[in-house]
């Protein structure tokens, strides 16, 4: 259950309703703050949290399908996220590239460069990656930071890195300028409670099975703990797994949230890139997600070299789906 | 087991060899000639059929996947299928609008001639529906060829209805340019036997369901019966069901026939059939096939009118078609 | 839309109230008589067809899912229908066995006299099967039939077989005692109005990906045309297919017709036979149709000798699964 | 990759051989003791983790699929694991049964005392519970804790509970007997290397989409930190979901490791909760762990409640499941 104080409700107030909610024993309350209006979120069943009798209480926000932040009704969350010095969701396309695991900082010098040279407004580059098998690298994890931070100061530009261990967020949001979440983390309670808990934007990609429930969801997780910067990257999605370019326009009717697109790993060939991309701009994104690197002959992975799309073709791509994103829509039939 | 005879083997000699196919009792075997081969079909298992000692006898092809006839190896399967004057797989993007089912012939007219005037190469108008309910209306069948006939002939435009009962398919054949197969039929082997026997196109859906290997299994059917004027359509496919972009680009790899797609049945809404249309022109389709009427208000049906693009816009909208088609086309990333 | 007549109107009558509902041009109107009670179909959209006014009618019974007639609550559908001398429905579990395929007349008689010396209700043994492939044998066909009577004469045992085609239903339905459907041609609504008009019973698989509705919505098309001898055979379901013992479960709380189920399609290998059997006792089978021959080795179809459980070993299953039916039966909870 | 060492290899050794496998810096690597046997787990791509030249290496085994240690050519993983006094993988059925959630101590006395009563090896109360919604409950996490081990010394019965926390699991193997990992947080490798590390069994649900494969790899994960005591527990799974009673089955040949089912989240119904177990039984299971509480009016999720077979009737079931079993293997037909 949701309970929306009174505007101006001091923080000291706010704690005291939430204690009062968490009258039964099986309910845990407390407060948060997210666009100027003060909320105490009241986790537990139903019938056993009450709001309690307080002048300070101004209306309970019924969540029925388990979120109420992220809907634009509610007027909370927002349709722009600063990263770094780049916006998602403004007027123009916002992107990214770089390789989903970080090399070495020479090499990632080298990409994040090459990619900002093309007008990206973010680097990407993984240090944790959630890997399904324990024979797989799983990144470089804290190793990796003081790469990154380098590669950030080298190249003067936003990172961003994905984060799957509850107990590193602290450290990893004190480096990047924005924290990844990948698709099969949605059901991760503790790692979004930590992201909700911590300075920087969160970027959340959705499960290849979750639906868009599961996904708004898992980014009210982070909002009901206070973090509103939350940008929603879709992918492959469906059995089999297609490039979810329906999602893109389906979130728009239910949120304010900015949505952008991985071409990338939603079709695991870099030959897709630019139709996927385009398609998605096509469905209105916010955003896209590339992997590219100059070299990729030298990534150890051959898996990942077959996704990257060259760096010197991103400025064009970028060009050419803005275009198709304007056309979609001037020929806008009303819903 | 397909078999293929020596390039001039007359229809005599083939018949021979067909019959010498059907040695054991399980098998039938039938010659099939097409762009100017001759082949023999042996249906029946692999352990039974044995290729007939024959001089006739070119090469044995073998059909793990259950087509041969179909895919860009084979050299047999044609990159291009005209429907009336106009041609799918040609330089230029083939499109075709109209209601799914036939109205009254007055407003099938005045439709026709709506989408003709934007540049339609075909009218779609639907006399049989696969209806999965007794109680839904099933299509006006037979008594609508008449109708069918009118149109066709007033607005002098090439015609696409669908047929789903195999008796139909000669009648339908005599009116129609081109006959259009539901994707819940591809198991439906008596219909798609007759549809090979007819001299006219065939437009076939991919069923919701159906993987690519069930589709082209099902345009074998066709060609084996002697007729390779196919087009594969693409829609909405998977599990939730989602436009299946990425099939225009797999096929690709795999078969020379054209492929097109229906951005309205795989959207269900003409508010998507805009970014449909241009993500499938990004994936390379050949062509579309797009809900549209004048006066959707006026159909008695509320969820088709939902699905109907306007048919002013629709010049404009294949033109930017063409330009992401183009876009996507300088892009490319070799596989 | 479904209009009852009151009891005891005549033939006459019933078909004026029908032509009365096809006042609008779209919509197809018919009368069938079904348990004592008379019916008019009126196939068309619920918007055009309207309720004749007329002294004779009953009620208007509504269909939103596409059925009504195979309903529990209509008090239509049969809980027992008769194959030959068996009952399947009644106390005891009814059952079939055979090879899916009809070999030669020998063969299938030695067949039938090994499955009815262990207690088989009747013979499976298919004439035409729904193949994926054009290379695939799809049967004897009619060729068949004859062979298929000599059977059925020989070792006096009812016999199933399988039907897909329109014009093949009534040569079938004068020789075998109930007619089978695959399940993938739920969607073959010539098919199914053929079966509904001749006067044998229906065994309806489930398709692989049908929902209960698309299922219980065949069933329906055979019962509007006056056929309520319909058996329901469950099997694999889902994406991947699973044996889908819970929808004889699911099908207990909405529809009487008997529900049968295929442990050896379902399962794809002989040796889950038993437990897929004893399974679908547990969620309350009425029977069971298994293949099952005494030689598999002399199986010309390696993947078909897979699935043959042991003929002498029938007896024994059977038994064990009334025992796992009445267990669960005597540990039922209330839902 | 997976290095296997000499019998005897000393633990300074294979210290020194995971520290040569290191070698390259994307590669993680750390010894482990099993069934008597060392191995060296070294995380990273194939290309880069090289096998140290040791005398102490006997052989490299490949893990293709991501896992091998749990498989049963290995010879490493258990086909027993105690938990508690109790034993899962031996002649006898073993269950568990409470109710998913810990409610009060008093009533989860009651609760252990009444299904100790019929038999039940162990109690299941859940302390912490995978929600997926913020606004739901997630457990006492720590806090009940103490009224766990008030309730296992009260009932003298081994506790099994739910952890999702990385920084939980060591305090809830002070207490329960048996940690239980959710389905959906197979991905969560922290949370899987801790269970690792840990002393207790665990007793490791499928994800509702997860292949096989993506289960195993998951109790690999748990093994490659040192911990063998791995249950593997079906529930229901694929789309829709359902049963997964032939995953019993496939697992047998695929891992020694017991295999047990959850009748009562899979189904969701405590009306189907004796046809699940006895279909269970039927297809092998090693045991069930029944949602089952001895006044479920007065739980306070009414959800809960529509699950929980009654207590007094556990025994009879189980015995039902066992003859089901008997009869299952009596009736086997070998692959």
């Amino acid at each position: 259950m949701l309970i929306e104080l009174r505007p101006g409700t001091s923080a000291e107030v706010a704690e005291e309703v939430a204690a009062l909610a968490e009258a039964h024993e099986d309910v845990a309350a407390w407060p948060v703050r997210l666009a100027g209006r003060v909320f105490v979120v009241a986790s537990g069943d139903e019938s056993l949290a009450r709001v309690p009798a307080s002048p300070a209480v101004l209306a309970r926000r019924p969540t029925p399908e388990g979120h109420w932040l992220v809907r634009r009704e509610s007027g909370v969350a927002p349709s722009e996220v600063a990263i770094g010095d780049g916006v998602v969701g403004g007027d123009r396309l916002w992107w990214a590239a770089g390789p989903c695991a970080l090399e070495s900082a020479e090499d990632a010098v080298e990409t994040a460069l090459a990619v900002k040279a093309q007008g990206a407004h973010a680097l990407r580059a993984g240090l944790s990656k959630t890997r399904s098998s324990p024979y797989h690298f799983p990144g470089k994890g804290r190793r990796g930071l003081e790469a990154l931070a380098e590669v950030r100061r080298a190249a003067a530009i936003p990172v961003i890195t994905e984060v799957c261990d509850p107990r590193e967020v602290e450290a990893v949001a004190e480096i990047a300028d924005c924290l990844q979440v990948d698709g099969r983390q949605l059901d991760n309670r503790p790692l979004l409670a930590e992201l909700g808990a911590q300075p920087r934007p969160v970027l959340l990609m959705r499960g290849p099975r979750a639906s868009l429930d599961d996904w708004l969801r898992a980014a009210e997780f982070v909002l009901t703990r206070g973090n509103d910067a939350v940008v929603l990257c879709a992918g492959a999605s469906g059995t089999p797994p297609q490039p979810g370019f329906g999602a893109i326009a389906a979130l728009r009717a239910r949120t304010d949230l900015p949505v952008v697109f991985d071409p990338s790993h939603s079709t695991g060939s870099a030959s897709l890139v630019a139709p996927a991309s385009l398609a998605a701009a096509a469905y209105g994104t916010d955003g896209l997600l590339i992997e590219s690197c100059p070299r990729p002959e030298r990534m150890y992975r051959p898996g990942d070299a077959a996704h990257m799309f060259p760096p010197e073709s991103l400025a064009d791509l970028v060009a050419a789906c803005e275009r198709a994103r304007d056309s979609a829509r001037s020929l806008a039939v009303p819903r």
